[in-house]
């Protein structure tokens, strides 16, 4: 099976790690690709970032498409282009938030998702609340750790998710946590590890390593979003974009 | 990887059907094991079916885990005793119900449970509502085929989910489809070419492919419910029912 | 007139007491019974313990109906069985969450539910929220004494229910108080006084005695619920409890 | 025990019926009595009716409370006035569509009330809405008969209600019926019979008759509208009412 | 144009200040007149105030209408008697309290109203809610200074609304202030640059300004409320009030 | 005033009637100014249209901002790039769905939406929804004639939109009537008068009028959207963008 993991954003410093965490978690027989856009912003920190990535977004995934890939990732937390996308395509496009979302709210009564800086908060609470999740949500919390910074020292990371995450249960009523970006891929492990020594048995979700199995199955079962809900695109020329094609 | 499916019912009849189309969806490593309660309804048909189902459920959940099952499927679309078996073990508890409309609802934006009886409607309703999807949730209809005579003719099975689910899709808005039995198993496929070409281009999601798929996936990957939503039950002897024994 | 009141238990101490609270309460010319159930657990502290209650206590209350009761009471702040209890019977199932949740809710803006152990928080108020007072609960909270050490010190129950009372309604905007069990029976009277003291008039809501008199109410002016919502169970025989029968 | 109905409408003529069928249902040693206003409107139809009546309702609660009464019954289905007398007073002020309507969402899962004309359905609707029964209220719906047409022929208007409540049930989803005319008082038994010759099992619930029996239970044990909800008005000279005088 | 001012107050003490702030703020050619109306209390505190102070400003509404008016604005931030005004006439009936939050929701995520004294926030928060600003409302707060000293100082008041809008935003997740007195009229500049002090650029929203703003553009564009929501009462007599007359 | 109308679309046909009718609503000192895109879709008609059209939008509101406009106006139903818009500059920028709609829900108890044709009814229900209009919402229809076919015949359009709109009034609950589109410019009078002729007495909200005079009066009143709920992006190089300076 092939799946392209479309990145937002035209930075390729992440590329490694990330084709290297999303490996890990595939199946053996899968081919997980990563794709950047050329055009667009180094990275997704708001509303204007992710009106500027989306456009090479569609482009990435209507070629991913016709090269024959049978799923596509969007791989930031603002699951940025996804209803656009959906259109635009016909095999399966999931969202990371989208995806740990609907994990998190059947795991337990209420989740929070701690992500990088607060300037995060907004737009993924916009996107909880738009989903239907305003009752499962607890809250949107930030560990005030930049994105880029998230490599580099990695305990930092965990010991700050796992306070975040110790409030998020303790005044937010939290009872499932989920990373709030992709790059925290691959330390769910030690977040819930710590949470436990702190007394608090919750589920740690990576809405990454979910992305990748969540768009398996789709393929694999041959499920994909309703064409009815996200239909094709009419056929007309985009000016500036004359490249884009639909089918 | 070993997964027990729990049937709610004291009838066998089912069961080499049930274990050739899950053991069919699973990967080839997995064990998909079936198992029925001793004491309870032949079916699940309301709330007072549900509740003499449910302790011989638990009894047979705390027992898969204790034998080293990796994660447990509740078969019936009233997700009985969803709760209480979470509360009794810590590895995974995936219902049908529940799973299928997360992932319905993600994939359009409105969903649409089509069911045998006219009886279950209420029920699956209640528990839509109750997981959060009042605002997602279309309608639940049925096909007026009683359960036992699914399998007896699965053509005219189909061609009645075919029309309900165009009713669905023209009167109630919905752009999925879910089927609203478990014994609907494997006719997918039949029922989105049938609406296909009628016009219609809309996912038909079958409950029991994604859970045993969804099990895999959070055994796979580690994730159960937060035992802080569901914590183990107090120790102390339950008159009549000495034998549960849970962690 | 004669109402059953059906203890979800099997531990037989509170009975005494109980009965005398709930029949000084009742019309004079009232008969008021309390039967236990056989099987099932000493008390009900989780979904688990309500689950291996309900079926003695659908046999409880069918039979309770065979012998001439006008009304049934559930004795228990989780309403154990409700729904399968009503599909059994046509004669009045009260249950004192539900009924003095919309009692409060139409004496104040805002309520909140004082229970005793806080493992009985989440499921008093998943049921709050099942019965549409998502809007109308302020809080549920919990006094940190157990049930059966409720009776041995009532002063020190009442401080306790006044210290919280006066933070629900500070901290949580409640302006009525629900007793959050059905052995707080009593004690309205003093924890109102003791809540005025403190500057704070707020009703303080029995539920047992309410149940007792909306029971009467009920059975009185000839109202039940409806049986188009509940419909007695289709008859089959059911393993393990064959000597179930209803109409 | 001592009840005053307010009749928020100068027209005396409904007087001795409603004494009549409401002194019926009450226990045999309350006394209840009516009062009407002094000025306003002859009938409640509207926004402006009712703000037309209210001042003088006011007035009467007062006056009722300062004679001694234990609860007082405002007799419309608008409510009118409820806050501003629950202000006013700190006996029981009990409204029959708030009553009524809390009472049917306990008995099944959606209730639509059926009232005289048209020009009533929008506030009846509204007030439910107000009241958290958004997802509980299946339909409002008129039998087209004024209120005071209703006595001249009661076997038409039980016939227009039994053909509203089916339609209700049938095209609305409701599996409870409320009347929505307090003048309907004494028909329930009625419709509830022609409705279950239509195959239909569900309760018909009358408010009138309801609002007595819940102003007994109220000042018979004690409990009364929050005054932290609903303070005393602040004292001062309101020009052109000087006569009235809380607290 | 001309616009008639309803002060629902029989003081007239606030008259030429009110006038001269509400003239500066309309356009040149608009005629803003103010008129108090004669039986009703001196100020606006709970529901009681508001039910005396409606049946003289639905007389002074149709005399508006009736001497030309283009316009009426309700002066109060309960605004009260809005729907039996609109019943009552056809040009339209601005509230202070609507109008300012459905900007405010539309100028950020969250808004709260800050208004003088804390009797006052439990109406302003009820109405908010009808209007349908359940997940808008961040919160209502007050100063804690009496409608009657807001002019005597003013500085004073501009401190205080900067001291609780910094605490709206900071421990209730306000975006957007909204005055909760009309009295308030003219601070907005002063206080939103208060606030930029602290370090928050929100806006802040004087609903006496917007409603004499709204009002014009009403009029002007010739838009009034629905007269199928708001139809003119039914004809009749109403005991008391018999100089009313509606067309 | 300065107030530049963003047409999102690269087709300039519906320049000079769009300035004209606009140009006729504005006040006699106003200065409408029209700016279309550059690179984009020639109509927007879809989420995909509706991306590949927002980052030249974002370039015109920035270059506006800096030229000197007072206000900006998003030609389209759709809003489209309200938010990012929002977060690149501090001048109100006025949406006329978002408008409409606030203006609505405060005119009546339920607003219908009637576009062109059926494929813009999706996304103009999601942004009601998003915006908060769940419960004002009656309904989004369609009258079937293509945006560049309203202009060819006028009165055909209002014929099918009066159609329609008697449909949503009777059928949907509708007391208030919003166009769809911004092309429907214009023709709210005859519309109001064809269903009054009907017997329907509801006004008929032009989004596109109502947006001009909702940017003069922001403007003048210097109210704008907060940037704390839409703070400006954080400065960096957004590849193939880079001619776009914020703040």
């Amino acid at each position: 099976m092939r799946i392209v993991v479309i990145m937002p954003v035209v930075t390729r410093d992440l590329g490694p790690s990330v084709i290297r965490e999303l490996s890990a978690v595939a199946k053996a027989d899968d081919n997980v690709q990563v794709t950047f856009i050329d055009n667009g912003p180094p990275s997704i920190e708001c509303e204007f970032d992710e009106a500027l990535a989306v456009p090479d977004m569609i482009n990435k995934a209507i070629e991913a498409e016709r090269e024959g890939a049978d799923a596509i990732i969007i791989n930031c937390m603002q699951d940025p282009g996804l209803k656009a996308c959906r259109e635009a395509v016909s095999i399966p496009v999931v969202a990371p938030l989208e995806t740990a979302s609907h994990f998190a709210a059947s795991l337990g009564r209420k989740f929070s998702v701690i992500t990088t800086l607060s300037g995060s908060v907004p737009p993924i609470r916009d996107r909880c609340l738009m989903y239907g999740f305003r009752h499962s949500l607890a809250s949107v919390r930030a560990v005030g750790i930049p994105v880029l910074e998230l490599e580099k020292d990695m305990s930092t990371v965990i010991s700050a998710l796992v306070k975040q995450g110790q409030r998020a249960i303790e005044e937010d009523g939290a009872d499932v946590i989920v990373f709030g970006c992709t790059c925290m891929v691959g330390a769910a492990q030690a977040v819930e590890e710590g949470l436990r020594k702190k007394g608090y048995a919750v589920p740690v979700v990576d809405p990454s390593v979910l992305a990748v199995r969540v768009a398996e199955v789709l393929a694999d079962i041959g499920l994909s979003h309703s064409k009815r809900a996200y239909p094709y695109p009419p056929r007309k020329v985009i000016t500036g974009y004359e490249g884009f094609r639909t089918s």
